[in-house]
């Protein structure tokens, strides 16, 4: 198996206008998931998006867009792999079926489609700000959040 | 326009192992959407969306399957047109997209990620002992969610 | 399982833009299959699919249209049961899925897909001025063609 | 932009089941759009998607596959991004759309579809064995096929 392969995916889903802090925040997580190795995987487009794809590449990761249109190029700037489903918000399941882990970071009913879907598939989901539904396991800071993702990865 | 496509259609999600109750409430539900003369949709599956395609059936009314896997002969026996999609989970988004108004009974988190694409796609959301969301609205009894579903067609 | 249900389905996939003469053939097709009880389903837009629609209600049939767009009202007005996916041409795969059997008349790329997923899936196509592709079966006219198809499945 | 989104990506497509002589060819290809800088995209799994992949990692290079299954681990072992879809053979829309250029290998009714796909989204196909189709470029050899298809990107 590719070395690149090996590394564990960590989704980030939220909304596309979150406000300052959340943006902060998925920047944050974005960085920290570079920063331990993982590759990020997202919805590919603005807001939490983006957000937290460009704190991935300010700490030189790698960064996957699974996006809604039929166009690679719609993607943010800093999504390395853009991938194009031409599936509209069907899409929100391919999100979650290609992360190990999901981080829930505010957002709307695109990211509870997510969350919903991220459970369906087995994944372990966790939130900061976001839905406060049966299964979302509550984080406090962007830092906890991706320790208790990369733990649980480890330690099943 | 033809007079099939005049009638109003009525999205009917929940989950594959309800309890009795939820069943018999999903019965009622499909019973009275095809007296008035609507289309139920689903997912052509068993539980909740069996015992609602059961009611319609019950009723002379017309049902429409949306399945998960590629073979339109998964739907339940109550089933008119099975459209199989063989897209798994991700056909959760064509339930919402092809109903006009949708009604939630019981359900777990595939019906959570329907009643988030509803909301995506502008549609009302009617809700009988479902997920306590923002956005759904609540109906005491089978009578009337379908009443609801109906008036707020009628008068949107 | 219901009577509708038990209604043969026949596809049938062509260009949106056939010259006068396909148009005819497609028209004569959708009556046909009317006629001899079985449901149209095509891609639910203009051209060929609308023709064979058109031809189908005419002789009092029931017809399927699976849609790329999002927007069940994007269906030709004789489309009685319009299905919307949202998934563009991706939505190809789901016609052949969805038919016992497929009869492409005239088209072009959109029809070589849906020829080739047919035969994947497979289903018998048979052509009518079309692709001269390995497995397709040739019919000479609308009444061959429907001929063929009913009785490919009467006697598989 | 990043530096990884700035590069090519060459679609490679055919069958699961190639002789040997399309198997190296294979090979061959996905060596060469490594060793140019451009990324690997095909199918993800075995034949003429696992040559073409093993010949690109040995050469350094960037493979994604874009699977029909929802699990990211049924990708051959030569894939550094696998994604998963869930979509059965309705993915093969996806890995036409993901691609700048296809090189089509051998192949049957898969291979089929996704060349229709490719010519559908505006894209070139170069064919090396496979399906005399209008619209495919023939090539007589992986160079000439790579060559043809960087060319084409660079001077459209």
């Amino acid at each position: 198996m590719t070395e690149i392969r090996k590394r564990i995916r960590i989704g980030v889903i939220g909304g596309s206008k979150p406000g300052q802090e959340a943006r902060e925040t998925a920047f944050e997580v974005g960085r920290l998931i570079a920063e331990n190795g993982a590759i990020l995987v997202c919805g590919g487009l603005s807001g939490v998006m983006e957000a937290a794809s460009r704190g991935a590449k300010k700490a030189g990761g790698l960064t996957v867009g699974i996006l809604p249109g039929n166009n690679p190029s719609d993607a943010n700037l800093y999504i390395d792999i853009p991938i194009a489903t031409g599936m509209g918000y069907s899409r929100n399941s391919l999100v979650a079926m290609n992360s190990d882990i999901l981080i829930a970071i505010n957002g709307e009913y695109g990211t509870l489609s997510e969350i919903a879907y991220g459970i369906i598939y087995g994944r372990k989901v966790i939130g900061l700000g976001t839905w406060d539904i049966q299964g979302v396991i509550p984080a406090e800071s962007a830092a906890t959040a991706v320790k208790l993702a990369l733990g649980s990865l480890e330690n099943p």
